[in-house]
Formats: structure tokens, C-alpha cells, sequence
């Protein structure tokens, strides 16, 4: 039995559990789950390969990181209209900044599945972006690119990646679409309900109604968060009358 | 017709024999020409779409440029064993420099197929690059990553990426080869031959024979060129006799 797999089943979250929990945050089945162990690696338990290869995540985080750049770099070639390739890569360099990245992971609480000799607490302050880098990193092996992709749209651009925002035509939907409401005097109101969801980070409810309807739902990690989402989903639900004002 | 269906069908060069020639140099047939026709569009000619964007390569710079990085870097992943990521990285700027993309550019002479309202002789210094870069771009548009794959691999990737060159082992297969030919007492002899080939550039051929057997043939844009591909193939013939000295 080789190092790896020695290490990942003395896990107390056998195989199978690991399996089914990349499975939820991958959105589709690994082929070859030893990639994704890798991804969870850390270089502290000084594993390496019969090849030489250090067997931990930090190569494929060059991988991912790589991987991250073309999927963001076609989807901002096709959305941002107008903009030089210079506005293109400042506006991808706010995607994918470290801190970002970082969000990312730590919303999808990646920390809980890394292997390591040494705490927690003592890893750097980039961990939660360096493994969501190996994680696409690892996708990119098991699957390609258009899995890569598939799971940056479902995990990065489509929750996170907004072009108003990024041009900083909008800052805040909330306030947005507040002032709106109040110009046209239309009640609003954001209610937080209770959330039942499974994820391994607690979520929070937010209703937007205006006018009594149901403008915008959304859940995320925090209450603010969710509120801007919810919010973001009624502005695009009106924007028209919006934008007319 | 659009302001580029003009530009294009006046050209001297008919659409058939721009078609031809990206063919050519792709290795594969378009499906959308007016892709490969932006590519080699200058921004002189102040040509822009109905959408508003900018109709000239620039913005497909950003996108190829994205490409060719993703690529570089999974074929260094799979073949540059045991260096980690800042290895990696280091490796991957030297294969996508701005020199070495220039003279990709200007191997394939794509200057030729650009239209401006400026003098070629005008161009900034790094034009061959861009233009290189924009022509990735314009293949993922048209074919998408698969595509930009093989494009690399043919153009980039197997005649010019060489693990052991990169990583600083070998400066000059042909001095490597000259010196253990001496040490072994064999006879070897580089040989100009004439050149047939159809290529836009013109283009030598070189036949290396080591003890009056041919032991490494190429083609390039110069004898030098051809001479180091030659020698370097003929290192991957005799590569065992060669390391165990």
C-alpha cells in the first residue's frame, strides 16, 4: 500500500465519506480520487512519490492557479465589452487576488479536509486560497479543462464574479436598489429565515420582498452576504425600471 | 457588409488564400475565419463593431495570452518531475517570454497577413509576439482549449520546449554531441542539403551523420537552428551511450 493511501485511510473520515464530500463540493463524481487527496496534502507529513515527486498539493497549485486564469480570462474576454487588455487582466487580477481566493476556500471550508504533521493554526494566512488552486489543479488531472471550467462557473463566477461590481459601476446592490425603492416608494423588506441546508459551514436566509412579492432569495455565510445577493437578484429582476430612473 | 468584410475582401489576397494560409499554419481548418481576420487586424485601421468593441487583436492578446499560459503550464506540470511550483513558474516565463514569443511569431512570419494603416515598419518590436498571442486567442474562439493545445504542442511545445534545455543541463546539443563524437572517436559531418519546402520563410535543411550513418535531420529558419535540431535529435538516439560516459 503506498504512502498516500496509507495516510488517507488511517483518516477517521474514511475514503468513502471523502469521496462523497469532494463529490458535494465538486458538483460532479471524481474519476480518480487520489488527486484530490494530493490537493489535501500538506508538505509537513513529507510524503513524496516512487518518481521523486514530492507527494503534497503545492505543485498543483501552479496548476490551478494556471487553470484559474484562462477560465477567468475567456469569461471577462466575453462579458466586458469595450475594455482594452490591459482594463482585462486588471479586472481578472481582482478575481483571482489572494484574498479572494482565500474567501473562496474558506467558504467551502477546505481546511477540514487537509492531512498535515503540524496544527492548523500554524498555517500560513493564504492556506484556504492555496488548496481552492490545488483543488482545480487536481480537477484539471482527473478531468480537464472543461471540467475546470464547469467548476469555476459554479464556484467562482456565478456567485462571486459580477462585472458591474468589478467596472465599479455598482458598489452596493443593497443601497442601490434601497434608494430606488425609497424614490419610488415602494416598501421593502429583508427577512433572514431559517436555514436547514447540509453544508459544512453555517448558511444564512435572506428574503428580499418589495411590495410584498418576493423580489430576491439568497444564502450565504453571513447575513450581509446574503442580503447582497438577494439584492443583486432583485436588481436584475428590475433592472429596467431601474435604469430608466 | 461590415467594415472587416471590407477590409478583408479588398485585400490582394483573396478570403480563399487567407483561408489557406491560417490553415496552414494552424494544421487544422477554421470554422470561423472572421476570428483569424481580427487577429490581424491593427488598430490603426480605427475599426470597431456594432457592439462597440474595438475591432483589432488586442483584446484577443489578453485571452491567447491566458492560453498559452494554461498550457505551458500543464505540459510542465506532467514533465518537469520534482520541482516545485517557484520552479515551475520560473520555467514557464522562460518558455512564454516576450522574446521567445516574438520569434514564434516571426518563424510563422505574421506580419504578412496583417492590415494596417501603418507601415509594417512602424510596428512596435514586439508585434510578432502579440500577433502570436491574438492567433491563440482567435483558435480558442473558433475551436476552443482542445484546439489551443494542439496549436501549442505543433507550434511551441515539440519543436522548442525542451525540458533539459530549460532546466539549464544542456546549452547546445551540438556541443554536447561534437564533444562525445571526439571522446569516441567517431566521425560526424553536418550537411546542408537543398530545401523544397513551401513555407512562407525560406527554411534549411541539415543532415547530421555520425560515422557515415544519418543520426538526426531538420529543417529550420536558419542553418544554426537546423544544425542545434539535428543534434539534439540525434542526443535523444544515442541518449544511453551519451550519459554513461
Amino acid at each position: 500500500m503506498s504512502a498516500i493511501k496509507k495516510i488517507f485511510q488511517s483518516r477517521p473520515d474514511k475514503d468513502g465519506i471523502f469521496f462523497k464530500r469532494m463529490q458535494s463540493i465538486l458538483g460532479f463524481k471524481p474519476k480518480e480520487i487520489g488527486y484530490y487527496e494530493k490537493a489535501f496534502t500538506h508538505r509537513s507529513l513529507g510524503l513524496s512519490k516512487n518518481d521523486g515527486n514530492p507527494l503534497n498539493y503545492e505543485r498543483l497549485e501552479f496548476l490551478g492557479d494556471a487553470m484559474l486564469g484562462a477560465v477567468i480570462a475567456a469569461h471577462l474576454f466575453g462579458e466586458v465589452q469595450g475594455g482594452n487588455e490591459g482594463y482585462l487582466t486588471k479586472m481578472r487580477s481582482k478575481v483571482v487576488s489572494r484574498k479572494h481566493l482565500n474567501e473562496l476556500g474558506r467558504e467551502l471550508n477546505l481546511l477540514r479536509y487537509v492531512r498535515a504533521a503540524i496544527p492548523k493554526e500554524h498555517f500560513g494566512a493564504n492556506i484556504y486560497g492555496n488548496l481552492f488552486e490545488a483543488l482545480i489543479g487536481a480537477i484539471y488531472l482527473d478531468r480537464g479543462y472543461k471540467y475546470c471550467e464547469k467548476f469555476i462557473f459554479k464556484r467562482v463566477i456565478e456567485p462571486y464574479v459580477d462585472i458591474e461590481k468589478l467596472e465599479g459601476r455598482i458598489i452596493s446592490y443593497k443601497s442601490v436598489l434601497i434608494e430606488w425603492c425609497q424614490k419610488e416608494k415602494k416598501k421593502f423588506n429583508f427577512e433572514v429565515y431559517e436555514d436547514t441546508g447540509q453544508d459544512a459551514v453555517k448558511h444564512f436566509g435572506v428574503k428580499l420582498t418589495i411590495d410584498k412579492s418576493v423580489a430576491g432569495k439568497a444564502r450565504a455565510t453571513s447575513k450581509k452576504k446574503a442580503e447582497e445577493i438577494a439584492a443583486k437578484r432583485a436588481y436584475y429582476a428590475f433592472q429596467r425600471e431601474i435604469q430608466a430612473k
